[in-house]
């Protein structure tokens, strides 16, 4: 039979699929000899059971009261003891941290009776009133899912009945009173009186948890962050500590090393008389954790030495949660804390230096993903800007936008209007994350550093500027005011996460470089992967961007976007266009030298590394004249009349260009373009040979689904290269992309004449799944919502079909050319889960983006260490 | 080491691999003590290794000596031997009958010498004259390029001068100069002097042979006929008889049975002093080959014997050339007898009753694919008409079209203005095969029922009215003239290739029906066959036909087809562009009734049998209105402006509408057309249930590419089922179409949750090749005309890419539900390699337009007999 229950004592670290994170690292705290309350951790097994069948398995009930007895008995008090009554919190806690995501209640175990003998107790009546009605309000909230501004509303009303502003200024009478107008508003919403039955509360109190696994907002975040797999959340049952109880009371949160930099230093806030939620809801502006030292030292000094503990047996920055009751410290939480992608890297530096991990360790620690942070352009120190405000440095990096004040214009701004918008919020909530995900940065003007805001968008990498009191948010009116300055929805604004500036209008940004412990941790990348690493570049300054980044080639050179330059589009046009040979050969020898120019350039910067380019791709429509003035100034050039040649650019249009006469179907009709890009790939080859640069060149045939087409096509570039063959001093190799399903298939053949593979995945994941990427915005969105699709294929590689098609492709390739050289060059090659499925089926590289490449350094490093 | 070189005496119809169909046939009447001329064969592999080396095998010319040398002593006389030459003819012969295709070269072995001798053995001037500038005419012709009509301007100079009208007016002295002529011609194209040496004519000749193979005449007709694979042809060079000594000489062809018909008797036709060109080419118009009987009785009961000894030796019908030299019959050829398919049909099942072949050979011997002639329309004999004309009735069949003079405006016609088009021919011959392949009939002044027109019309399943004397052909001027009519380009005729009819103007037609002995066929077909045959259909009249042909069900009911009939086609607007609930539900109520008596009408015709609705398609575009006005009604229907609508419309625009918003993805975003869809096939499957007929629906769910789709797919239609549960009394099934190549990736997860797949293997074929049919024409005939690709793969199942899909999905289907029914309904269901292909990978179905069913039938019974 399976055990349903753990105590503290029972668990330990590893057993988070059963006990959820907070549940494992309780009973790894209490092992380790820390500062515990007791309690026991129900399993997610119980929770998958519940969700499934609605109902408890055998043995379980009898399991909690079990536990509750030796909980109580460890306590010396009992649940609904009207004497000596014990309280406990009821909180969730998934295999995976989702911060902020699960409902909590606290203080439960208090009703009319209990709180009687927690007042006999204690002493402090404030304190028990003022736990009690934070237990009715959140049991309300949570379980029977009452409105928080009810009871936020009733205790305005006692403010306002009073004439004062604050909480704090309420007295016990006047908390007493708000218990029973929160009873009233329950019984009001729900038809039933308060359960005053502890035993009663708990159950709901778990159930409530457990429903709260399928709550939009959880089913949200684990979209977001391709969570799947889980069972369901644990519940945890521990003795509540109090930080409310006076002066000497409190209770903060902690990283032990600083989350943002990464410096090694202990870092957090904390709030004296306050119960946790008041510091994570960012309502109170909290104190440094360092103003602790002074508070109380001895507490801070202890609080260390378990920081200290924590690292060592972790061997990880941890992100813990504390109590101080009266004096006295209590350890509620601890888990690998969430950093920015600087803080990882230099917290894995450090750490690599201090002995506590290994560079393997350092690099699998990594989330390769979030690196892009690093990677996102920043604010121009040389630009001038308008500081209008400063908050909290919340979540690095720099963003512009216009101003939205909810996360539902948020998304309808970014998503139906594409535009870029920063969310202004008083505070966010997890009912905000789909507009945080819209949104190129928050600004929120209450909350500190481990507020919802700054924790989510550190996670998301994306800037937050937090706490920013200089703001009033009127999101009723949607205005912003700053002093005298008033913003309204649509403004520009630029924020700064790495300094907590907020800038009117937008601001110059530039470019991130690598620099120190980032390069260092390229390097162990680089010492350890497999898979080479190259670029998607069209052009030379591309090209030095990819290499300073540790380009080791260019994977994909795309020729047509060299056709759109202003300076040779006529030509392109006039080439198409021009029924005389006369016509075309006049258009091919303007475009000759300006195609051999920009691979020269390339070339140049290339120098020792493999360069693929790509012939024409594109249908020829797509570089059309698009005016009439053009189609007038094109006819003036060919010598025809206007509508001739629109007749003739008439006759290129395709009812589904993506399927239609493009790629080598091009090159094969219409061979003097290819012919002419292959004469400028050589001639351009051959000049930078001259001067001494290693050129590699790599011709690459593009759509092709068959054997013959490339027979032709090669026998095109042969043809051209017998030309020079005298001074061809380099080699050269022709290949093709995989971008056609049918391509997979006759893989082997294909390599016959191949001498590389290059996967399109692009285009070979719109003909697998029969998906148009410019259409399929109609029904993605609806796709994604509604869970019909768990990510889009577009993303990341599709394994079931695409993956399978690619693996099929290189082992048939293979099969023929043992050394066939085979690699990606669509988008989705710079995604981790996709770099590492390459790594598996054995590609030679991958290919992506300029910024994309160090995150493909450590993702490949990652696939190496994992394979 | 391999033998080169066969003698008569050495082979047999077993070796037409090596020895080419004629040889071997020659070998096969020699061993049957048939009067063959003595010869020899010289393998396809001497031809396959002469085009690949430009040179010949070893030991080859030491054994042509070999064979040679036989060959004289058999006939006693010497090649090149002044006094008593031998003469010979050299003939190609691959394995595959190629009409008209490969060179012949005759009376090979004359020069100034041997004529001589020649003349002193027969003592017939003009007949040794007449052969020698024969000769001369095709060596210089067939080896060296040098046009025909140079060889007849020198013959009409002489006739002119002579002022006589007939080549048969000249005498041996007027030939004698011919040849002198000739020669002169023949230097003056090649600058040499006419080969005299015998041998190295021989030579030449061979060569000429060999080098025809690659013609590109040759090369259209085996892309035509999808003839791949084999080495090369052979060579005969055999000992000459001649038909043109005399009044006792003559020359013939004859099919052992009516190759038109199929009647069992001895049909064909000879010409008395004539050279077997003379028939063939269809130069004069010969007599029926029952008129040889009275004119030599002899020699026609020999021949009638011969006829019987072919046909229960070959168990076939035969196609035989003779000559009778001096009284004397001569086999010059056999070979199996191209024959109409209601010929083939009589043959097979008149074999059967003859005990002959038993009805499996039958089946087998059976030319599916050309079984399409029997099921072509034909002139309704109800219709007027105006008959200017008659003709030989020499490929039956009916058809309509405009005159062209030309094969390359029959082309251009065709294909570029996709005209419908009658080719308008004094004879035709190999150079016109691309023309006769555009065209739908053809029609010729000249020639008799073996002429070149009529057996490759017969070939093509083509209509042909051939030896039309009443019609003067000037295709120099594109004028036809019949009597005083004249018809220029452009003007429409119609055909009646049963009758020898030529209309003047279009005709009715009537739809053919199925009698007698192809009944017996198809029900011996349907009695070995393993495939079930069903018919896509979209209205009770197509699945009347279908039924009346022998469809077992609907494999394919396009609800889309009915969406665009004219009194629904507002209504589907109406709901696509309404954007109001109220304006969606009332274009919803209004299509309802109309889908509902649809179903009705389809199932009741489908009584007994399964009746596949596949759910809306396209994209919604596809029905947007086309026409301003029809905006502007639809507006005032809507109650929106037309400006409105407009707008509304552009926003269904796609980029790439095949891959786009359709399908079940259409269906889940927009479920209330799904709804209506199910809702309508339920309630006419509950009202003609309610009327005791059988039905049995099964609704398909188009363009899913994963198991989720499919989910909410089902989840509707059980939703509206639900509905209507307890009137539910009959099986229903959901399923879907396997159109996305991912579709074949997950078919494990969707046969969880289908009943049965259908593959469209249209949509397939597109994305797995990166087709769009829309747009394929831009490109194909480029890529056919120059063999990038071997067959539009639109027409026949890609073995290589699009086979293995559909192989890998049956067996990933079958491996979650064992039973999984799987039919195709793509075109290329109904050809018959594509038929052969289901067969083997296990499909239940196969579903084709009405028309194709008994092509089906058969195909699918040769499956079952080939597997």
């Amino acid at each position: 039979m399976n055990k349903h229950v753990y105590s503290f004592l029972q668990g330990n670290k590893d057993m988070k699929d059963l006990l959820g994170g907070k549940g494992a690292n309780l009973a790894e705290m209490t092992h380790l000899g820390l500062p515990v309350p007791p309690g026991f951790t129900i399993t997610t097994e119980v929770c998958g059971a519940y969700l499934a069948n609605g109902d408890y398995p055998a043995g379980y009930h009898e399991e909690v009261e079990a536990n509750l007895k030796q909980l109580e008995e460890a306590i010396g008090k009992k649940l609904g003891d009207a004497k000596n009554p014990l309280l406990v919190s009821v909180r969730s806690g998934a295999k995976v941290s989702m911060p902020g995501m699960m409902d909590t209640i606290l203080n439960l175990g208090l009703n009319d009776e209990t709180v009687v003998g927690l007042l006999e107790k204690t002493g402090n009546e404030r304190f028990c009133y003022d736990a009690y009605r934070r237990f009715v309000n959140m049991f309300g909230n949570v379980v029977f899912d009452i409105s928080h501004e009810l009871f936020e509303d009733a205790i305005d009303e006692v403010k306002r009945a009073k004439g004062v502003k604050d909480d704090t200024q309420l007295d016990a009478a006047d908390l007493k009173k708000l218990v029973q107008s929160f009873k009233s508003i329950f019984h009001k919403e729900t038809g039933k009186d308060f359960p005053e039955d502890p035993r009663e509360q708990m159950k709901y109190a778990i159930e409530a948890v457990f429903n709260s696994w399928n709550s939009s907002r959880a089913n949200t975040y684990r979209k977001l962050n391709n969570i799947s797999g889980l069972l369901g959340t644990a519940v945890n049952v521990q003795a509540m500590v109090f930080g409310n109880m006076g002066n000497t009371s409190g209770t903060g949160v902690a990283f032990t090393r600083n989350p943002s930099t990464g410096e090694k230093e202990f870092y957090g806030e904390f709030l004296m008389n306050a119960q946790g939620e008041d510091v994570v809801a960012g309502i109170r502006t909290p104190q440094k954790l360092v103003q602790l030292h002074e508070v109380m030292p001895e507490v801070f000094a202890q609080l260390d030495r378990v920081r200290e503990t924590l690292e060592n047996h972790y061997r990880d920055m941890q992100d813990i949660e504390f109590t101080i009751q009266e004096g006295k410290l209590f350890m509620l939480q601890t888990r690998s804390g969430k950093r920015t992608a600087k803080a990882a890297i230099k917290i894995a530096v450090d750490m690599v230096e201090e002995n506590l991990i290994s560079k393997n360790d350092a690099l699998l620690r990594i989330d390769s993903g979030s690196m892009k942070q690093l990677l996102h352009p920043d604010i121009d120190p040389k630009a001038s800007k308008n500081v209008v405000a400063k908050g909290l440095p919340a979540s690095p990096g720099a963003a512009s936008g216009k101003i939205v004040f909810t996360a539902d214009d948020a998304e309808n701004w970014a998503f139906e209007r594409d535009e870029k918008v920063i969310l202004v919020r008083k505070e966010t909530s997890p009912e905000d994350i789909h507009g945080m995900h819209a949104a190129q940065g928050i600004l929120t003007s209450t909350g500190g550093m481990t507020s919802h805001a700054a924790v989510v968008c550190r996670g998301m990498g994306k800037c937050c500027v937090a706490g920013c009191a200089d703001i009033v948010v009127d999101a009723k009116n949607k205005v912003m005011k700053i002093g005298d300055l008033e913003f309204h929805e649509g403004d520009v604004i630029t924020l700064n996460g790495s300094t907590g500036e907020v800038i009117m209008g937008a601001v110059g940004m530039i470019q991130p470089e690598l620099t120190g412990e980032f390069e260092t941790v390229l390097q162990w990348a680089d010492s350890v992967r497999k898979l080479k690493v190259r670029t998607n570049a069209d052009t030379p300054k591309d090209a030095r961007t990819a290499r300073d980044f540790g380009a080791e080639g260019i994977g994909l050179c795309r020729t047509e976007h060299m056709f759109f330059e202003e300076d040779r589009i006529g030509a392109v046009r006039q080439m198409i266009l021009s029924k005389t040979l006369e016509g075309r050969e006049l258009a091919l020898a303007k475009l000759l030298p300006m195609q051999r120019q920009d691979f020269v350039g390339i070339f140049e910067v290339m120098d020792g590394y493999p360069v693929t380019v790509r012939l024409l791709d594109p249908p020829l429509h797509e570089f059309l004249p698009k005016t009439h003035e053009q189609v007038v100034e094109l006819a003036g050039v060919i010598g025809v009349t206007p509508e001739e040649l629109e007749k003739t650019a008439d006759n290129l249009h395709e009812v589904n260009p993506m399927l239609g006469h493009r790629g080598t179907r091009l090159g094969i009709t219409f061979p003097e373009i290819y012919e002419m890009q292959v004469q400028a790939i050589f001639e351009a080859a051959i000049d930078v040979a001259a001067r001494g640069i290693v050129v590699m060149p790599e011709i690459e045939l593009p759509f092709i689904s068959d054997r013959k087409e490339l027979e032709v096509g090669k026998a095109m570039v042969e043809k051209i290269a017998d030309k020079y063959r005298k001074q061809i001093t380099f080699e050269y190799k022709v290949g093709t992309m995989i971008e056609l399903p049918r391509a997979c298939f006759v893989a082997d053949e294909l390599a016959e004449l191949a001498d590389f593979f290059s996967f399109g995945t692009n285009d070979l994941t719109q003909m697998t799944w029969g998906y148009s990427r410019d259409d399929i915005g109609k029904f993605l969105n609806y796709y994604l919502e509604h869970k019909i699709l768990e990510r889009d294929p577009m993303e990341a590689i599709d394994q079931k079909a695409v993956g399978k098609l690619m693996d099929m492709t290189v082992k048939l390739g293979r099969s023929t050319k043992h050394d066939l050289d085979v690699g990606i060059c669509g988008e989705q090659g710079g995604e981790p889960s996709s770099i590492a499925f390459c790594h598996k089926i054995g590609l030679n590289y991958v290919s992506l983006s300029p910024y994309r490449i160090p995150i493909a350094r450590i993702a490949a490093a990652q696939a190496a260490l994992m394979a």
